[in-house]
């Protein structure tokens, strides 16, 4: 007989079928057992006779012949798609025993409850929740639309490089790789790559995983993430690419919605109106609102703080209704070499952050595109031009006027579903205390380096 | 006025428009220009008078506006799709300039007679030729069409973390990273995350890069490629991996064949013939009809040599009218410690590998799901069972029946075009020599370590 889906039972009322999956709960009621059996589509009751599940614990992995009925009118459960029937065993194969699980994690508050230290520690285990499943169903789907939204808009998909010969996006925030006998990195940023290919396909997106060495642990950086790249030849404007940048955003929350709505409804937050348009504000004029709000004088840093992102995105909703805010014009010094400056305003640059909720998911901006002005720059920003002679190979014979943009994956889909911490994002967050294993638990700790310094920023 | 592409003029005849692109080659004619106008949908002929062309050269961007105009009967150029038509300039604007390029590398044939070196040493400008371009068009489509039939399938994406605590499929060819105070390393498969993620969504793929420290220079290894990886629960039997293997090769190949007509007319291979049930074979069968078919008798060998993956394909192709062939039963010594060995004969194991054209382009096979027995497993291939603790808790707590198998994109583009080294099948390749620039170029080498064995396999 071939295996069914669990959802698939509704529609074989009185006939004998075979379901597989885990054993979700047990619950015995003297002469008649009842398993939840739960698969890849949800939750059927299985009903038994004790002897046919003797030892069947929670978790087992079953293969379960039996006829699908109709449940009592009373013992309907409108919860579950299959509430409305229930399989009478009549044949139960074990196909793998499971050790007792060590806590419960099963429903959305047991989950809720777990810390997570203990949510990271047994991942494998925790990550069968359905309420964690969701935020994973909800991570593909991003993905997915931003790709088929890009290639509906005529963008070419390619395979960025992970390992690189230069930092392209500066800073000592890189991680180094033993590369025979070289030296290598891994990609702070598909973004070199990203400007090559533009040479060839005019636009182009990638979506690839980048790396920070970041030592502060906070609550919105992971060393490893999935950064969703774009980049566009032929703007008119750098004002272009917030135009795509948030089609492409409305785009993906509208998928989202449509194919997520079981996801969504196990989380408090709701998709956000997308009728709404975008606000666009430059940075200084950000920090006088601020200012303004709260008597908080930041107007002289450099770059907004994680309390003045908030406090921005506070005012976008009092004052536009939107849950996003486009923050332009970011101070030169504070972007990288390849950053168009404000032909009006040298200090500051042609750049965007988008904000959702609180928090920066989206960083971009018009590139320099004239071989001089770029060579100029790599040097200005301390760099060594024959480190990157291949890059500049692509300006020396002609890059249009362009820019792009990345959208931080795991960012999103934590402002959607309201996640407190950016590592329930990712099935197998890294950071400076764990890759998959803490690592004070690992043998394998370097005895030449010092440790790295940490500061808890919020 | 807004701009269209090249290929949207030929509707647009008698009309002003404006388009935009790299010039591709110029020919002078006394009192008027011809330019050859590239964009990314293909070339456009532009007729100027001298005066308006005067600075222009090779690989300059142009953004042009003029009049369509029907070209005179014997000037129709067929092999262009917008042959029949050329566009008359009235005004021209240089986006941006272009140093002369260092050799011709436009058409099929320049690009061919290229060395290697020089392909690869020059990548951001001859990626820029119809022909090479045209293998990144089909190295896109081929990974959309492995998501897009995935999915079809009810399979679920995720995203593999590439810094790894331990070498999941062991050997030393492994790359280090420097992480915080810690050791880590770059990911050689998704192996141990797919089979986490089964325990969720049962069916789980997911478009990683995977990381082969190779010191042997051959054409057809790379340092860092691109994975298509794939992971199914409950499944019968491990043929049912093979079976999913085959649908899902054939239609990659058919999506290719639909969208990628123009870029495979470049190339002479042409798509197989996908009518043909792909025959199966154990590796020591093959072993036999190699040794009968030219006398070399690697029948005692744990593994196909290059040559034998030739000959066996060979073989296939005479007896079986296939381009592909399955090879099974890899002896259990030469595969992960996961593989499992096929109860009848535990000296050999429920694996396979798909060549195609004479390649190994698929490895896979039935993984172990019991837990005593894995962990008997890891500790045979001389493993710290703690280091796979994490991973080991999923099968703690039950994973069905289940195997899984993985494509390498790069081949299957090479295999299909019929390319001579799986460098010209990924846009920046890694190796021993290269990461972009060649390194011995590189001012980085270090000096604690000795250079990397290197010896040279074909």
């Amino acid at each position: 007989m071939k295996r069914i889906l669990n959802i698939e039972t509704i529609e074989y009322l009185d006939k004998k079928v075979k379901v597989c999956g885990w054993v979700n709960s047990r619950r015995d009621h003297g002469g008649i057992v009842f398993l939840d059996l739960r698969d890849r589509s949800g939750i059927l009751q299985i009903v038994s006779k004790p002897d046919l599940v003797k030892e069947i614990k929670e978790e087992y992995v079953l293969e379960i012949e039996g006829t699908v009925q109709k449940r009592p009118l009373k013992m309907v459960n409108k919860e579950l798609e299959t509430g409305e029937v229930e399989l009478q065993a009549e044949q139960i194969r074990v196909l793998v025993k499971s050790e007792v699980p060590p806590f419960d994690f099963k429903n959305k508050d047991s989950v809720s409850a777990l810390s997570l230290p203990t949510l990271l520690d047994y991942r494998p285990l925790t990550i069968r929740s359905e309420k964690i499943k969701a935020i994973f169903k909800v991570s593909a789907e991003v993905v997915d639309s931003f790709r088929r939204t890009l290639k509906n808009l005529d963008f070419v998909e390619f395979q960025s490089p992970n390992i690189v010969p230069v930092a392209a996006e500066g800073g000592a925030e890189i991680f180094h790789i033993d590369y025979y006998d070289y030296d290598a990195y891994l990609a702070q940023s598909p973004q070199l790559y990203k400007q090559i290919m533009l040479g060839v396909f005019e636009k182009v997106f990638t979506v690839t995983h980048v790396y920070r060495a970041e030592p502060s642990i906070t609550t919105r950086h992971l060393s490893e993430y999935t950064s969703l790249d774009i980049e566009m030849a032929f703007i008119n404007s750098w004002e272009d690419l917030m135009d795509t940048c948030e089609i492409l955003i409305k785009s993906i929350l509208t998928d989202v919605q449509k194919d997520c709505q079981k996801e969504l409804s196990l989380f408090n937050d709701e998709i956000p109106d997308l009728k709404v348009k975008i606000p666009r504000l430059k940075m200084r004029e950000a920090q006088k609102i601020i200012f303004e709000r709260t008597g908080r004088d930041n107007r002289k840093e450099p770059d907004l703080e994680p309390e003045d992102e908030r406090e921005i995105c506070k005012f976008a909703r009092d004052k536009y209704n939107s849950e996003f805010i486009f923050i332009t014009h970011y101070p030169t010094k504070k972007r990288p070499f390849y950053t168009y400056p404000d032909p009006k305003d040298i200090d500051h640059t042609l750049s965007f952050d988008l904000l959702f909720r609180g928090l920066e998911i989206v960083t971009g901006g018009q590139r320099i595109n004239d071989y001089e002005m770029l060579v100029k720059n790599i040097k200005k920003w301390g760099n060594d031009v024959k480190d990157f002679a291949f890059y500049l190979q692509a300006f020396k014979y002609g890059i249009p006027p362009e820019g792009g943009f990345a959208l931080g994956a795991e960012r999103i889909v934590k402002q959607l579903l309201g996640l407190e911490n950016i590592r329930e994002a990712t099935p197998f967050p890294r950071d400076t205390e764990r890759i998959d294993q803490r690592l004070s638990l690992s043998q394998k700790r370097k005895k030449t380096k010092t440790k790295p310094k940490k500061k808890s920023k919020k």
